[in-house]
């Protein structure tokens, strides 16, 4: 696979023509490519559809990586891709390139793909925020963040075998409000994570309630 | 190593006696014992000081460990101990003992044991209900939940590699208010996840204001 940075540099010789750009660029970069009429041209954008591609090509879609990627990493993680299509062969096409990359591919228009993005959004951005007031809350008070690893690793690992409602511990599913009292004037210097204790717990609380 | 659930059958010949039991039952339990006054007496509590046992044995002390453990699990993860007693000699002999099941082993008192617990639930218990949101959210909306398990298992993993800090992402960092009002929409049919939503998105906005 060819990757190519600079859109004057992109030759008018592959198959497939992919741009992965901020959803509200993908418009501005496909009017400045010449796509023959036998290649076919996807973007990645979850919630943005199709048809923002229809005017620079004659075959497009939407190829979408279900995945947080970042070019610092030094591996490649498992990436489910969702495909969508016009043109039920361009959709095939594209379908049978993202198998050739990933284990996990399905089609998924785009109401589907802004559905899934809110549930990628809720297990990766907002637990990666509650990592990171945790984070901070051990730098600042001097606690070894490095044995909270194991904890993190389990949390995520034993989904695997089981839905989450049942994977529930904590003070809060135990309705021990003793603790949560406790923990609550402990975080008197950290208002930030204070107030999404008290909030995350009520939400527990009344999950099973 | 030998584990008994039935108080009565606690044979008098062990070098440590472990209480592993709700925080409010330690003392009762440790009543029924009868401790060799060679043998050392520990409770397993993050928040519970080893005096609540010294009315029961010569020696006591603290083994917590800092996971979330389940019977029903088939594997025995990574488990970090924190060790506490009012005796440095008894407290070694805890540590030699913790740093025979793990390679993670440090003193903690029950001020600092009881801070890290607060780290445990918000990485552990706060991030499982996040994940238990999402199911439900996937379950109702038809969505396919496995489809969101790699990015659960790369948001815990590159934590090797980099502070969470530097590995946020989402709507919320870039401010991109468009997307946050569009999945803020779509969640109208899911009250606890919508409030939690927008909680979480302003915390990430106020981080990186």
């Amino acid at each position: 696979l060819a990757a190519e940075t600079i859109i004057t540099n992109v030759t008018p010789v592959a198959d497939m023509y992919v741009i992965a750009v901020n959803d509200s660029a993908i418009a501005t970069a496909a009017a400045t490519l010449s796509i023959p009429d036998n290649a076919i041209l996807v973007h990645t954008a979850a919630s943005v559809s199709y048809e923002v591609l229809q005017p620079y090509a004659a075959q497009v879609g939407v190829l979408y990586p279900l995945q947080s990627l970042r070019s610092q990493m030094p591996y490649i993680p498992k990436i489910p891709f969702l495909v969508d299509a016009p043109d039920n062969i361009v959709g095939e096409q594209i379908f049978a390139f993202a198998t050739s990359l990933s284990g996990q591919v399905a089609y998924a228009d785009t109401k589907t793909r802004t559905q899934l993005h809110v549930g990628a959004v809720v297990v990766s951005n907002f637990v990666n925020h509650l990592y990171h007031l945790a984070y901070e809350y051990c730098e600042k008070a001097n606690l070894p963040w490095d044995m909270l690893q194991p904890l993190i690793h389990e949390t995520a690992d034993r989904l695997q075998l089981l839905p989450p409602s049942q994977l529930q511990t904590g003070p809060a599913i135990r309705k021990d409000f003793a603790t949560i009292e406790k923990h609550h004037a402990l975080l008197a210097a950290y208002p930030q994570l204070q107030a999404l204790y008290q909030q995350i717990s009520s939400s527990i609380i009344h999950t099973f309630r």
